[in-house]
Formats: C-alpha cells, sequence, structure tokens
C-alpha cells in the first residue's frame, strides 16, 4: 500500500503531531511519543484501549513499557514510512490518554 | 529491599531460566526473552494476563511489542539486580505462553 504522507498534507499532518507532543524518530520515517501515567495499572489500562483501537484499524504500534511510562512509535511498515493511518492511530492514542 | 540472588541459589535458579529459553542482558544483572506469539491479538492478550499478575506482585516488567513479538526483560529495580521475584514473574510469564 503506498499511502505515504508527502507535500503539504505531510507538512500540515507533523506540525499538528508535534504540537501534539509527537516527535520524528532519527534515521526512520516514524515519530514516536513517551507517554506518562500515574502507576503502571494507568498505564497499562491505556495500553488495552489502544491496543483494541489498533487492532480495529489493523494497524499495530512499536511500544514499550516500564512501571508507568510508555514509550510509542509508530510507522506503516508496509509504505515504508509515515501514513494517514500512522495520524489516525496518534490522534486516538492522544485522546485516550 | 536486598534479597538479589546469590551463590547456589542464583547459579540454580539461572540455569533453570536459561533452559527455559531466559538470557542474561549484557552489562545489566537482568533477564530477557522474546515471546513470539501468532497475531497481536495473541500477544497482547498474554500481556494483559501477565499484567495482573506482576501488578499483584507488586513488580513489573520493562517490555516492549511490536505485532506478535514481545520482548522481556526483568531486574529488581530496588535491588539493584535479579531477586527471587524475577524468577517467579519468570515463570508466570511462561506459564502463561
Amino acid at each position: 500500500m503506498n499511502d505515504k504522507l508527502s507535500g503539504a498534507a505531510r507538512t500540515e499532518a507533523l506540525d499538528k503531531l508535534q504540537a501534539a507532543g509527537w516527535s520524528m524518530v532519527e534515521g526512520r520515517d516514524a515519530i514516536s511519543k513517551l507517554f506518562k501515567f500515574k502507576d503502571f495499572t494507568r498505564a497499562f489500562g491505556w495500553m488495552t484501549q489502544a491496543a483494541i483501537a489498533a487492532e480495529k484499524m489493523n494497524h499495530h504500534p512499536e511500544w514499550s513499557n516500564t512501571y508507568n511510562r510508555v514509550e510509542v512509535t509508530l510507522t506503516s511498515h508496509d509504505a515504508e514510512g509515515l501514513t494517514d493511518r500512522d495520524v489516525k492511530l496518534a490522534g486516538i492514542m492522544d485522546g485516550l490518554a
């Protein structure tokens, strides 16, 4: 699937993501964000909600968790870069946090 | 809490963990294992079971997930190394997988 973000749509999407705390991953066409919660239960509860949303989209994050912290990286492996699916999943994750 | 594994008990515990697929993390007194599942739902379902067990023990993993893979690292931050709690959580995770 080649729906990689490009041109003005990409610039606009990245501006919004960066304003929401996402940043570009060095050396990859991917975005990442560190989410912090009060404790493990709240961190994992959020991951569970995000996991269900991701599965419904059939678009999955790379993520790691240590206690109350979740580091998320989003990219579209099939497109080898950022797509609308990453923008959508980022928005859902922000909305759930 | 200083209940770091040592001596014969440590040797015996590490032998059993290594036989079960765990390995020492380079440069840390920690163990890690890569768990692979059929798909994301099964990987995250296992994480959810392990998360509940970890919260009950008040002993939490460092872990990362990408689609059907979960990389787990266990250590006891308060003891600055491996303890019985890591051995117990490793056993629970293996039992759930």
